[in-house]
């Protein structure tokens, strides 16, 4: 037996690593996330978590037994089947399929074959690989709203997908701004493939889209020939109760739309379950949906979706009756009590001060405030070193002038005592710098 | 409120998606996984699945009590941390990253930093999350021993990242075709990043390295500048009972060797949980580590891995005092029985036959067999459909001449009255065409 002498230590070169990692939006992740540890005890309007108090274990072997049963009462499954289906390698496309597809009937009005819906490891896993599928040359790009979610523009940088501002006018997505980047994107050479965007309650800005704006952008997406992109992860939490705009998915008569939902918010964050309708059909002999070409990428990246987190996931819609809307009324409370908490709070200790405003979102999780000194990453330091509060930099969501006087405020997993006392806090950190 | 019309249905024309969607080996894993639907009730020597007889619901009930036990108990969280830590948002890099090290001490003598274990959905998000860090410039090209795990292969063709075999020999690796591919990619002014390879038990071809052989290779990566991906996820199996040869990593003095762990086979394919131990330095001011570098690109595809997964596999850990080859033990004895009936089976029926011949593996799932006619998807097709056997035509993982007569079988979770039966199937449809 030959001995190898104890070899130099590798140290790898970062500009041989891939020239995402060193990318402002895969950068501000980490950041977010490093502030958010090392101040654990601050108030934090930071994350856009679900509230926590409805969490409880015994719901997780509750969901387990329900799914299960429902393998064997519903599906007709034996023993063997229902472990097969819980314990091994899973379809690629994922197992609650039926259910989400039921789900979105019963609570959006989308009618989709169950075989166009894939599940995956949260929506961003679903976004990804839409992107991943979209990016077919050089000449492809993408075209998002703006401000944007980081998510969307990360997972673009990790496939050197170049992702093109769209401005957000007053509805959510100015039309006259989308027809003039797509033909800029043209004259270029290039070619636009689709427009990401999130039309209720967006992320960063609160912002939601009118009906008539939704069936313009369906008009425009046909005549351009562009895709949709529609997350919507905040769609069930409305500050006031009242008949729900209609997703873009229900209004698509053409299948301009790739639906992008997520159970974090609905479910839980800890099953990592989402999905993607991909109802398009592609030509060829074999003519499958782009749900399977979605599939053929996921294979490669995830295998499937974790059987058991879709067994959790799929229990709990059961003991809903396949219902998420209903299975979150008491979620929907929450939120609006704390949005509402929110904005009498910044009208209670900020209103009047020069300078200084905010959005009145129409529900979801956040709330945009502007204020007259530039919002950076060192103020966030100093609030949560000095005052105890954190907040999101508009910043990393934007690059304009605007974007660097915001930041965003989230209210989502606090309780009342804390949106009050976390805004004392705030309300000192801006009016010591008026 | 404006009405559109009715519109033409999006039609997405195929070479308008990423080229990997149809590329073979992402129709390969498509084609196995259809056939296999096809033929439920084939008996299948294809998938590398684990033994299915020791699945049980109450397991999983049981797993998740003993990790909520665990974060109580050991880690000392209170009700609301350890419900926040299994239904919330969570550590991009996992929460199971302590007993996995734990874990590879006890059964594998590595010795690693907890912070350099990256927890991801399966090996094979691992296993992309590395190849996308490596692939930094057209420059890059991957290195892989063949024939290749079609999962390896996949991974490199989402992210157009060129692999070149370098082949087995007789020992795993073959040095010299080593250095002469990495010689022959520098001559074309590539830069060759990393030797991908399963040394125990190798899927497809079931051949381990020496230990001579490793240490051989490990000097070869450090003269080289290269690093190593050692994927392990049949280590455990070996057919007679014996010290296990140490892994790559376990040697490994220079952080050379990034390894690539999968839980699928020593917990269960279900939860979906595998990792990446990356402890190479990442040179500069934040001074990281490669797991670090990963966990960014990992924030934008999986956010992280499902908690709910983490803490079964975490409790099945706990359960086994953090070893999974004493909760593998019986597992590891149903694979030993199935080795050995299958290899004893193809002896009594095709021993001595011209042109017919297999390899004798240490352990592992998979036998390679030879016969003197082209094992085609079609003959696949006639063996299921008319025989009632499956096995994975060896095509499908490399395209030498030699691999155009093979087929892989694999025995793990077939019973031994299968075995045989399947065997009686499978020598039907090789005697009726020699």
């Amino acid at each position: 037996m030959t001995t190898v002498e104890p070899a130099a230590a590798v140290r790898l070169d970062p500009a041989e690593l891939h020239a995402s990692l060193r990318d402002p939006a895969l950068l501000s992740m980490n950041f977010l996330n490093e502030v958010a540890n090392r101040f654990p005890d601050a108030i934090s309007f930071a994350p856009g978590r679900p509230c926590e108090d409805t969490f409880d274990l015994a719901d997780l072997h509750r969901y387990l037994d329900a799914y299960a049963a429902y393998l064997t009462d519903t599906k007709g499954y034996d023993r063997t089947r229902v472990h097969r289906e819980l314990f091994q390698y899973g379809r690629t496309k994922g197992i609650v399929h039926e259910l989400i597809a039921r789900q979105l009937a019963v609570d959006e009005g989308i009618t989709v074959d169950p075989e166009a819906v894939l599940v995956t490891v949260g929506a961003q896993e679903a976004l990804w690989l839409v992107l991943r599928a979209l990016r077919a040359s050089d000449r492809d790009v993408l075209l998002a709203v703006a401000p944007t979610y980081v998510g969307l523009t990360g997972a673009a940088r990790l496939l050197d997908f170049p992702v093109r501002p769209v401005g957000e006018g007053t509805d959510g997505v100015d039309p006259d701004d989308l027809l003039a980047v797509v033909a800029a994107a043209r004259a270029e050479g290039l070619r636009p493939r689709a427009l990401y965007l999130v039309p209720d309650f967006s992320n960063p800005s609160g912002l939601s889209m009118t009906v008539r704006g939704r069936h313009r952008l369906l008009e425009i997406a046909a005549e351009q020939d562009l895709l949709l992109l529609e997350d919507n992860p905040y769609g069930f939490f409305q500050a006031v109760e009242g008949e729900r705009p209609p997703t873009l998915k229900a209004l698509d008569t053409g299948q301009r739309v790739v639906y992008l939902g997520s159970l974090a918010k609905t479910c839980f964050p800890g099953a990592r379950v989402g999905f993607a309708v991909a109802d398009q059909r592609v030509a060829g002999p074999d003519g499958g949906l782009l749900a399977d070409e979605l599939s053929k990428a996921k294979s490669m990246v995830t295998v499937n979706t974790p059987a058991v987190s879709q067994a959790l996931v799929g229990g709990m819609l059961l003991e809903h009756e396949g219902s998420l809307l209903r299975a979150n009324q008491r979620q929907i409370g929450v939120y609006r009590r704390n949005l509402d908490c929110l904005l009498r709070g910044l009208g209670a200790r900020l209103g009047g001060l020069d300078g200084v405003r905010w959005n009145t979102p129409a529900g979801g999780f956040f709330v945009g405030l502007t204020v007259p000194f530039p919002v950076t990453d060192a103020l966030l330091d100093i609030a949560a070193n000095e005052h105890g509060v954190l907040f999101t930099p508009m910043r990393h969501f934007h690059d304009s002038d605007a974007a660097a006087h915001q930041m965003r405020l989230s209210c989502s997993y606090l309780t009342t005592e804390q949106i009050e006392t976390g805004l004392d806090r705030l309300a000192e950190v801006i009016t010591a710098r008026l």
